[in-house]
């Protein structure tokens, strides 16, 4: 597969994920326990791997698998990460409000690019990190909020703390990304071996949350296992097919593409789903999104078109030089 | 002088227009008639240019003046152009919404780009007509109402007559402007010289314009001449000068510079506007402000930026090479 074709997947995938989340709402709540749906996502995305990775070692050569300690204590630190992450956010909305904390959210779109260049050390072209710089700037411009809506939330006077929990956060999202890269990427191990890896710490860290949340509900509703699929009905499984699906995707990506990719298809993604929530659920079309829709296409163009077709000046003189050569009648008359 | 010296003082110049205009009111109106100032600028920048003139023509080798019939007959076209122009954006307004209209001025960033390719055959690269149509954007998401506003205008509402007379204006004043340039360049007159011409019509059209205005409203306040300077003081003399100044400029730039110049000088002018307004009339900053700030200024950067500073890559493998390359491991384990 290219990875444009895995890209593309992803966005929709991704977008999906949006509408059939609200989807499997029922009178604005849910009914089942959200926290069970990465829970069951990892679960899922670590059958499917075993499955590709079986299948693979019927096959001669047989798939390359480190099994050395040294490399499998890698693979829980993206949900360590993670987790980490989700800490820093929940504190993140303690101190901003909700749509300050979703502007502040397109800040990891360039903090992704700042650690592939520091960790990965991948170059990228000043016009591409202007790129980059526009598809935040496009996101961010598609969530303003418009003219007319009911909460009216500043972003200039959250408390500094919460501006500084935001920037950490970008930081951290970037950097489970960008260390995942970095892990699928330093030997050329089978790509399901190392999913089996990833996906087996992250099925236990969700369930140790799963667990956690039981503690602190003082085990009120049972314990995880027996209440996993209360309330599941057709959509809540697709959503955790979907979510499950799109983890692979990204994975995919990760070793045989890379983190802007990804970045690119998830922000994608969130504009795809805003048009779709017009087309479906008869949202009010507004000028910024319309406006952030240009401007991410245009950051797409700048950040994949082959430079030489951006730059390739068919012979012509540029207006600046002219102005300079003829500077002499401007100061003639003034002396 | 420098083009870029001309186009930043316009900047400054044309931003402290609308400081000043804003300045000259008094309780929200205007004491004097609007309509003396454009007359009265028109008339200040051809004495300046006169004055100019007259100090050329003392010098050796005099300068370079067409005076046929055949040249000077061009000069009062851009006036007939702006004529026309002001008729179609008063039909314009009786369509839509003076928010849409405003947002629907930008277009003429990109007509100006369009035209300046048609007319004067002037090429750019495609990265410079991204950038073009990037400060499109950049100067609308500034204007983008914001949350909380007084009356919510919708930009999807308005019935296609607008939107086609929005359109016609937008290139009206892109041709009024290209026109211009390809006059000023057409042959090697002095400036001064090609200015008396245009600011003799320009004053003749003014007239006319306040002439009109008299018949129309039965001299009640008694004819033009008489009642020229009622109501002004010393802020309005300053719009005066003020517009004088930036024409006189603008004429320097489409002789020596371009027309892409100024579009971009007037839009950063715009820009710089909205901030001094935060500044001294204390209107609360919003983030669409913020963020086209930011898009103009990327747009600016690349168009203006040497190509070579922009994509010059440093030895870098772009992760689309890889991944293809690397395509046969996910083929095997499929099939």
């Amino acid at each position: 597969m290219r990875w444009y074709v895995v890209a593309s997947l992803l966005t929709v995938l991704t977008s999906s994920q949006g509408i059939l989340t609200t989807l499997s709402q029922s009178n604005g709540g849910y009914k089942y326990d959200y926290a069970t749906v990465p829970f069951l996502a990892e679960v899922f995305k670590l059958i499917v791997s075993s499955v590709f990775l079986w299948r693979e070692m019927q096959n001669s050569p047989p798939p390359k698998m480190t099994m050395d300690w040294k490399s499998v204590r890698l693979y829980p630190i993206p949900s360590i990460i993670y987790l980490i992450h989700n800490n820093v956010q929940f504190t993140t909305l303690t101190y901003v409000d909700t749509s300050t904390y979703q502007i502040m959210g397109n800040l990891k779109i360039v903090t992704t690019g700042i650690l592939f260049r520091l960790f990965l050390k991948r170059k990228l072209t000043n016009l591409q990190w202007l790129a980059i710089v526009l598809l935040a700037v496009g996101t961010t411009t598609s969530q303003v909020k418009g003219c007319g809506e009911a909460s009216c939330d500043s972003f200039f006077s959250s408390p500094i703390q919460g501006y500084l929990f935001g920037v950490l956060s970008a930081c951290l999202s970037a950097l489970a990304g960008v260390y995942t890269e970095f892990l699928m990427k330093k030997n050329n191990d089978s790509l399901y071996w190392q999913n089996v890896q990833l996906y087996t710490f992250g099925s236990i860290f969700n369930m140790g949350r799963l667990l956690m949340d039981d503690f602190r509900s003082g085990f009120e509703a049972g314990p995880w296992w027996q209440r996993l699929f209360n309330g599941y009905n057709m959509t809540t499984w697709l959503v955790v097919l979907n979510l499950g699906t799109t983890g692979l995707l990204v994975s995919w990506l990760m070793k045989y593409a890379d983190n802007i990719i990804k970045v690119y298809a998830t922000s994608m993604a969130m504009l795809l789903t805003m048009v779709l929530s017009v087309l479906l659920f008869n949202f009010k079309p507004t000028v910024q999104l319309f406006l952030g829709i240009i401007i991410c296409m245009m950051s797409l163009h700048m950040y994949f078109a082959p430079p030489s077709t951006l730059v390739d000046l068919p012979l012509t003189v540029k207006p600046v030089s002219e102005s300079v050569s003829e500077v002499s009648v401007e100061r003639r008359t003034d002396s």
